[in-house]
C-alpha cells in the first residue's frame, strides 16, 4: 500500500514530529522568508517574472523560488512562496506592488465599502497557489515538510483598511475602536476566506499551515483578545475539523506578555516567537502548551560569525530540551550574506551531534 | 522660611507623591507629547518659529508651548518642550528636521567617526533648554510638577548611527552585534552626556526626569540587557548620587516580558508602560517595584467617547490601587481632537470623586 507508506513516511518528517510535541535530538529548522532577495538566483527569477505578484501567481516560478534555498541549505521545511495579501486581492480588492513602496490597495474603510468584496472569485484567483503546492509536494525531498500559510485576519485587515503599510494604524484603529461591530464584519469575512484558503492549501498538499500575525503587537490587551486571538481561534477550530492531520502554527509577532495563554486560547500546535521573547520565560511559560518556533534576530544572521553562533547556541540550549523548531524571529532581510545562512544551517544541524 | 515652605509644597505635588510610592485617591495624570501638533495654538507658535529646532532652542517659545496644554487641561505635570536628539546635536552631530521626513543626521558608524563628537560644547548648546526650565518653574501653578527628559542612550544611538529613523535598525545592530566594544564607546559617551544633561536640567529646576527608550523593543534579551538596561542603570546611579531628590521615570517602550525586573535593575522610581502591556500582569508583576505610568493607546484618544472612557476605566481600576500616574502608552498623535483630551482629563479627574 504505497499510499499508506507515504503517509507513514510523512508522519516521520522532523518538522511534523516536532509539531506533535516530540523532542528531537536535533531540532528541525527553517527560516522565515528563506526564499527571497538575499539569494542571487531568486533575484534572477524575480527579474524574469517582471513583478512580484506575477511571481506569486506563476506556479513554475513560485515552485522554483520555493526550492532554491533548500538546494543550498537543506532546511527541514519548504514554505510556499506567496504573499499574505493575495487574500484581499482574491476578494476583489486589487493589490499592487510599487517598487520600493510596498503594497498598495484601494482602502476599504466602512461597512458600505465591504460590498466591493466577495468570496465568489476566491478559489479561481488563488488556483495558481494551489497548483504551486501540488507541484511542490512532487518535488520535495522525502523528509522535507511543506508549509502553507496565510496572514492572520488582523494583519491582513491593516493593509486592507490603511491601503498599505502603516506606522501607527490610525485608520484601522479608528474603525475597530469606534465601530467594533462594523469592523467585525470585515474580520468575519477574513475568517471565512482565510479558513477556506488554508483548507484548499491542505487539500493541495500543505502538511503544516502557518498564520502570520505580523502586527499583533500593535494592539492593547482587550483589542488583542478580540482582533488577534478570537479570529485565529475560530480559523483553527474550523480548520482542525476539516483537516485534523495538518498542524497550525501561529506567529503573533510582538505579542509580548500576551504570548502567555495564546496557544491555549487559539488551539495552535506551534507558536512562533519574535526575537524579543526572552528564552527562559518562553521555556517555562510557553513550551508546556505548544511547540515553540524561533527566534534568532534576523540582524544577527546579517552579522554572522561568533556572535551569531553564540546566540544560536543560547536558543538551542534553552528551548531545545522541549518541543522546538529553530527559526528566526522575523523574516530574512535582503542584506543577509548567503554564507551566513550556510553557517547557521551547519551549526543547527551539528548541534548535539 | 519661604524656601522651606516652597520645598514642602513641592513635595506635596501629586506627581511627586505618586513617584514616592504613595497611592493617591485620584492618580495624577499627564500625557506624552501633550504639547504638540494636535493643538492649533501650538501650530501657530511652530509657524512663528519657522523650524522645529528653533522652537526647541528658543526659551520664550518653548515655555509658551509647554504651558499651552496646561491652560486647557490642567495636567498634573508639565513636560519640558525639547527633543531627544538635541544631545547628538550638542555633541557635534548637527541635527536637521526636513518637513515630513523626520530627523536627519550625518551618521556616525565607527569608532573612528566618534572623533567628530565631544562633550566640550554640550552645555553651551543646551543652555536655552536650561533657561526654558528655569522660566517654567516660575510660571507653573503650584501643584504642577515639572518634568525634564532625555532619550535613553540606545534610542538616541539608533538615530545617530542610522542617520535618522529606521525600520529594522540594520546598521546599528550590525555595529552593536559585530563590534560591541567599539559600539560601547558610543554608548559610554551617551551615558556621560545624558547624565550631565539631566543633572543640568535638575539644577535648572526639573523636579522629575524621564528617559525615553522608544526603541527598546527592537532588541532581543541579551542585547536589551547590555544596551537598554545597563546604560540606563548607570545614568540613574550617577544621577541619584548628585540629585537624590529628583525621581527618574524610564519608558522602555516595547520591552514586553522584559518589563519584568527592569525597574529593579535600573533603579528608576517610575516605569512607563506602552499600550500593549497587559494591566493585570503589570499590577501583579511590576507595581510592587515601581510607580507605574501609562498606558492608554493614543489611538483610543483619537476615538474618544464611550470606548475611550471604558478603556480609561479599566486602566484606573486595575492600576489605580497601587502607585500610579495616568498617561498614554505613547505620544499624542496630531489627528487627536482636543475635545477628546478634555474628555479624558475630566474623566480621570472625577474618578473616585
Amino acid at each position: 500500500m504505497a499510499n499508506q507508506d507515504e503517509a507513514d513516511q510523512g508522519r516521520d518528517k522532523p518538522l511534523l514530529r516536532a509539531l506533535r510535541g516530540e523532542i528531537l535530538e536535533r531540532p528541525p529548522f527553517w527560516l522565515m522568508r528563506q526564499a527571497g532577495r538575499y539569494l542571487p538566483e531568486y533575484l534572477e527569477v524575480r527579474r524574469q517574472a517582471g513583478d512580484f505578484l506575477t511571481l506569486c501567481y506563476s506556479p513554475d516560478l513560485a515552485v522554483e523560488v520555493t526550492l532554491q534555498p533548500l538546494r543550498r541549505f537543506a532546511m527541514d521545511a519548504a514554505i510556499l512562496f506567496a504573499d499574505i495579501l493575495v487574500v484581499p486581492d482574491a476578494l476583489g480588492q486589487p493589490l499592487n506592488y510599487r517598487e520600493g513602496e510596498g503594497p498598495v490597495l484601494e482602502p476599504v474603510r466602512s461597512v458600505a465599502e465591504l460590498s466591493r468584496l466577495d468570496m465568489a472569485g476566491l478559489h479561481d484567483r488563488l488556483a495558481p497557489v494551489y497548483e504551486t503546492i501540488r507541484r511542490l509536494r512532487q518535488e520535495l525531498p522525502p523528509s522535507t515538510a511543506l508549509i502553507g500559510f496565510a496572514g492572520a485576519p488582523w494583519t491582513v485587515a491593516t493593509y486592507m483598511v490603511e491601503g498599505g503599510g502603516s506606522r501607527d494604524f490610525a485608520t484601522i484603529k479608528a474603525w475597530a475602536y469606534g465601530d467594533p461591530d462594523g469592523f467585525g464584519e470585515l474580520m468575519a469575512l477574513l475568517v471565512d476566506a482565510t479558513t477556506e484558503y488554508l483548507e484548499a492549501q491542505a487539500e493541495a498538499g500543505a502538511e503544516v499551515v502557518q498564520l502570520f500575525d505580523t502586527w499583533a503587537g500593535a494592539l492593547p490587551e482587550s483589542a488583542f483578545g478580540r482582533w488577534c486571538v478570537e479570529p485565529v481561534a475560530e480559523i483553527v477550530r474550523r480548520f482542525r475539523k476539516s483537516h485534523p492531520e495538518v498542524p497550525v502554527i501561529a506567529f503573533p509577532r510582538g505579542a509580548g506578555v500576551l504570548y502567555a495563554g495564546y496557544a491555549q486560547a487559539t488551539g495552535v500546535a506551534g507558536l512562533g516567537l519574535d526575537a524579543t521573547v526572552p528564552l527562559g520565560w518562553a521555556a517555562e511559560t510557553l513550551q508546556t502548551g505548544a511547540t515553540l518556533q524561533g527566534n534568532l534576530d534576523p540582524l544577527m544572521l546579517v552579522t554572522g560569525g561568533e556572535p551569531m553562533r553564540h546566540e544560536i547556541g543560547r536558543i538551542l540550549e534553552t528551548l531545545g530540551n522541549g518541543p522546538f523548531i529553530f527559526n528566526l524571529g522575523h523574516g530574512i532581510i535582503p542584506a543577509t550574506p548567503p554564507d551566513h545562512v550556510a553557517e547557521l544551517a551547519e551549526f543547527v544541524r551539528s548541534w548535539r551531534a
